[in-house]
């Protein structure tokens, strides 16, 4: 079975909007073994809602809409779906109640607009929504000789996945034919793609049913290998089986497998060492110990650190001598390295990094042009330094940096 | 006339991968007075391009694609629009010429599969990609009794703009009925959106050719106000004739009407008043130092700062005394006071930012919930300390302290 997901909403059709509530419903859905093969973005208007309604039911076996079922004028799924199916809405006192309970209980009067959220299509189920006033609908049966089902869902996220959660998910499953999708992830740090998939691809050409996808960030890199199999243990298998033979490949450059961050893993690392970590950072500017911070419970890894924008923070915040920038320049190798070293005495951490280099526009030179940047780690065993140049923009050569150094602690910890 | 964008390519109807080049392309529509009324999202497969092109073709006037022109048999856009039509391709020798060339200049031999991107449509004017080897086409004519544009682009964002603005714009320019739009935008800070929609309401409900629309995020509200006119002055006239009066009613809460960030505005303010700035950041480990550093330039105003993530970094490095986070906690007003003032002590600047907070999911207690944050600005005529409780999880709490810490300083130094 097949799947469209229509999200409705004008928002969506203007630069500033976009819809990513189907990127939660294709997931559930590959879970539950359907594809998605069409999503379109709708707007509040009825004519453009029920073609797209009708169009939908011709070509898809299940549809789903998410948005446009609020109490206001523009909110127009029931209406549009009610007319491509040739069928009425009927208002649902059930409905009501719970509406004017809901209401009263905030010491508040229904306004009689809300009372359209209680329109039911006409052989529908009425979804509750345990998050929101506009309940979700199913409907499932033959339409022009061709089995449908079709699903209203509300547009806020929160809303519309905990309804898919608590009322969807297993009505699908009960539908559509049983099959177990499994996915396995590999993270790689450090690696180009051009350069990992020349690695990988003899290896995953050799398993042409499992679907496997290569996305890559700044410094990172998914390998996703999905499966699908009578049994999800199958699934799993099959999916573990490719993993395995290109985790050998690519070997300590995979970093993660089970879907956690680079940020994450190093904190388990300097968690399972009892290490502390510290970071003096200058063109980063701060985006190494945000992205270490953005991990819940960091506080029992990270001591912290330093901004160390200015060259006069560079020495008193990381005791980086300052004759040693005039020598060798803010970004050099040793600075990185002061940096590093310096930090970690103050901080009297485990390990400590220093950052240093050219993010650009500007500030760059023959000598030492923008994307250069040198990385630093300082242990009791003593000071690594990488020298790197970065393609992109400013804010893609951070991110590559930040990913460089939190890479070096991972290896340096392995 | 009005638009339909189709994303071709089967990594969009993953949970990994969504489409962004339609927002785009709805922004260069809109100023040219198109509307985009619809956006669908089709895989790699002939026959679903094939029902998504006629059903585009019968509902649409513009029909623009992006994706599906590579060297690849997964690349079928020119395929189905061809059949779609139901006109035929034919190879055009010329591009054959440019891409043997293009090759062989980098010392390559053409594979035999990139003789597909020399596939024109019948009728189809070709458009040369600037940044890549696949070609655009333009279309335009009568498609059953319909005037019709239809528009292939190449996915590749830089390749798909570029393409757009040197072959796209003007052909359209000279195709759609003359109309300007103007979208003025306003940006507010530290304000809740239905606080800004109910004092702003009651301005904008009396434009209503005025096309409003609020964006809200983690303590920055968006106020867009779109209009269209035969000329840009009188389009910007009525759209800048509703901005000013939302602006009077928000007073100071405004912070930019040209689309600037904070970050940015926080630097345009340091550097007018010939100041610098040092922030000690707890809670928010290292956002608000990052932000203010991912504008370029910001070495003109920023000298750095502290990550004080352990009590120890507190005294360390921005002189907390240790008494007093033992007597009052780390979260507390006189920490984040203390951390303002030691930090632009240590840091000699002519002001100091200090944040301390409970991010959470952990750390929370009945007296410091999770969300409670205190914000100090420290300055020569003294120090300012503001105590908010935000909602959401750890990364919006994060995010609503460093704008909140952004403000205080915007309105210092105003």
């Amino acid at each position: 079975m097949n799947a469209e997901i229509i999200a409705v909403g004008s928002e969506m059709l203007t630069p500033h909007r976009i819809d990513t509530n189907s990127l939660y419903l294709t997931e559930q859905l590959n879970l539950l073994g359907v594809d998605v093969v069409f999503k379109s973005i709708v707007g509040d208007n009825l004519r453009h809602l029920v073609a797209a309604a009708q169009h939908g039911l011709f070509r898809s076996d299940i549809l789903i809409f998410s948005g446009g079922l609020g109490p206001t004028e523009d909110d127009l799924t029931r209406e549009a779906v009610a007319e491509a199916l040739g069928v009425s809405l009927r208002r649902d006192p059930e409905i009501i109640g719970k509406l004017e309970k809901r209401f009263a209980d905030r010491g508040w009067k229904m306004t009689p607009n809300n009372a359209k959220q209680a329109d039911v299509i006409e052989g529908a189920t009425v979804l509750p929504n345990p998050n929101g006033t506009a309940s979700g609908q199913w409907l499932s049966g033959e339409f022009e000789g061709r089995e449908r089902i079709v699903i209203l869902l509300p547009g806020p996220p929160h809303e519309m996945k905990a309804l898919f959660e608590q009322e969807v998910r297993d009505r699908l499953r009960a539908k559509v034919p049983p099959a177990h999708l499994f996915t396995r992830t590999l993270k790689v740090a450090m690696l180009g793609e051009s350069a990992v998939d020349a690695r990988v691809a003899p290896i995953y050409k050799r398993y042409p049913d499992v679907d496997t996808t290569i996305l890559a960030g700044a410094g990172e890199i998914e390998l996703h290998f999905k499966t699908r199999a009578a049994t999800l243990e199958d699934a799993q298998a099959r999916a573990d089986e490719v993993a395995d033979l290109v985790e050998d490949e690519l070997d300590d450059a995979v970093y993660s497998r089970d879907g956690q961050s680079l940020e994450q893993i190093v904190g388990y690392w300097l968690q399972m060492r009892n290490a502390t970590l510290a970071v003096a950072e200058s063109c980063t500017g701060g985006l190494l110990a945000e992205r270490i911070t953005s991990v819940a419970g960091s506080s029992r890894y990270f001591v912290g650190g330093a901004v160390v924008y200015s060259n006069n923070l560079k020495t008193e915040f990381a005791g980086v001598p300052a004759d040693m920038i005039v020598r060798h320049g803010a970004v050099s190798r040793e600075v990185a390295a002061a940096l590093a070293e310096g930090i970690r005495y103050r901080c009297e951490s485990t390990l400590g990094v220093g950052i240093t280099g050219v993010a650009g526009p500007g500030g760059g030179s023959p000598e030492k042009p923008v994307g250069l940047v040198f990385h630093a780690v300082a242990s009791d065993t003593g000071t690594e330094v990488i020298q790197r140049s970065f393609p992109g923009d400013r804010k893609r050569i951070r991110r590559f940096a930040s990913t460089m150094a939190l890479d070096m602690v991972r290896r340096k910890l392995m």
